[in-house]
């Protein structure tokens, strides 16, 4: 049941470079939602509530992770990274709306609507995706490659709406109280949360101007974490105490969600996980740069305890 | 109370050239929504429902009026009336919920959440909104001014936010059950509607490579157009039936929701927003196109029925 140490590649400087990454992305976070003059203070105080709440950052380290192995400078990542984790917030906010997961504790806190109420609620959630294109759209790094800024902002638009994570959403609400099968499932969590995953691990691609095949590299590599990261989600909704995810455990089972170990067992889900993590980290060749945090992410994906 | 029809000016032309703008609008929005097997059947529904309910298209029409004054050629600007609209289309959705304005009629059918729930409804929402931004980055014919692509996308993104519409839309669930004086009541409609009107006016700009005072002649008449707008869709609320509008008679006095003619009665309303139509109209000025559509739209904005 518990991850073995020895799958992972344990190197201290990969998770100090993570580390390093996350605190350099939480100063940037803190900066994008200082107060501002222009947006009334309970808006910004709901948003920041639920954007700061710390978390894995693992869309923003996704990022800079392709990044290195591109050779792209991180100063060129810092607005994709910032975007698509705002927008991976305010899908948060809205999932556990009382009309969608109805849920009232994220993060071991109160979720935003229970404590601003529902409808600075889906505003913030509102505000935060729009926020994501304005921060794409202003930054003056990517704005020197205007023609990749465009390509990054239609990728990221499309992995959000509705052939990608709201879509998603529809099919994950639509599943609670039916039998879905494995293939379905996996289907629903491609859009879910797969496609957002993805496009943090092609975007940086863009900048590079990279050849298709490494697109395609980095395309089935996100994938495959995106898909990976999730079952390893649901593995620790059965197996983790809410304790260890600031989430309620088995959440899934309570709310009658299907989820990979309902459908196909705790085992096969966990061998399921792993073979995809293995997948991933196959498609890491061909790259001038370090592919090494790509392969430590890849296997945190399935080796966190939260 | 009614409109002077000699206060119009009604040209048969101008009103026939929005007429062929709308159809043709209508159409294109109808292909940008057409049935796409990436998308939950579901969501694509609701989100035409919405989309596809009619209206008078005001921001589309003020976006290809702006082009007509600048000498931008309409094809340049299809992506930009389709995105503002598709913004507003959300908007309205979202205001609509029960945590919000709770209203269960819209154009004269069910809102979108008594039609298709309200989770849906608000997936529905997030989809348009991402939609928008992916129409933007995907337009070919932006692509061929990618500079000028990145600033329209951000200043749409800044509108339709937390200092924009967003915020306003905050501000506005703020005044329930409050007074509020006329600069409060001004303040929060400038965020609400008119932020977006106003980048209705300006967009097209970016492409037409327009001088400063250009693009502040049509800042400054965007924002007087959208807050005259605002000022006559208030006095409608206390005039017109539901039957003229489509919408629940004297909402916003059953609301309690201050309005411009319970501060500052009907009549000082009507002047307000004839005084905002002769400044906007005064602004058209210096410029090589023709200015005579954006002129109509003004006076259209107060002197329409529904």
């Amino acid at each position: 049941m518990n991850p073995q140490p020895n799958r992972l590649n344990p190197t201290p400087e990969a998770r100090a470079t993570v580390e390093a990454w996350q605190a350099e992305f939480e100063q940037r976070l803190e900066a994008q939602l200082a107060v501002d003059s222009g947006t009334p203070g309970e808006l910004l105080e709901s948003m920041r509530y639920s954007a700061l709440a710390g978390g894995k950052r693992m869309r923003p380290m996704l990022v800079y992770a392709a990044g290195l192995a591109l050779d792209v400078e991180s100063s060129r990542l810092h607005a994709i990274a910032m975007a698509i984790e705002l927008i991976h917030t305010y899908s948060l906010i809205h999932d556990d709306l009382p009309a969608m997961d109805d849920d009232d504790l994220r993060r071991g806190r109160p979720t935003n609507h229970r404590r601003f109420g529902e409808s600075t609620a889906i505003l913030a959630g509102d505000a935060l995706q729009a926020l994501a294109f304005e921060v794409l759209a202003a930054d003056e790094a990517l704005s020197r490659q205007p023609a990749a800024q465009v390509r990054i902002l239609r990728d990221i638009a499309r992995a959000c709406g509705a052939g990608g994570m709201a879509g998603g959403q529809v099919l994950d609400l639509a599943a609670v109280d039916q039998e879905i099968s494995f293939d379905e499932l996996e289907t629903m969590h491609r859009l879910k949360t797969g496609a957002l995953i993805r496009v943090s691990a092609t975007a940086p691609a863009h900048l590079a101007l990279a050849q298709p095949e490494l697109f395609a590299r980095l395309d089935r590599f996100g994938e495959c974490v995106g898909l990976a990261f999730q079952i390893h989600d649901d593995v620790l909704d059965v197996t983790a105490s809410s304790q260890q995810t600031g989430k309620p455990a088995q959440a899934d089972a309570a709310r009658n969600k299907p989820a990979f170990p309902s459908v196909i067992g705790v085992e096969a889900s966990q061998r399921r996980a792993e073979a995809l993590c293995a997948e991933a980290v196959d498609a890491l060749q061909g790259f001038s740069g370090d592919t090494r945090m790509l392969r430590w992410l890849a296997e945190y994906a399935i080796a966190r305890q939260s």
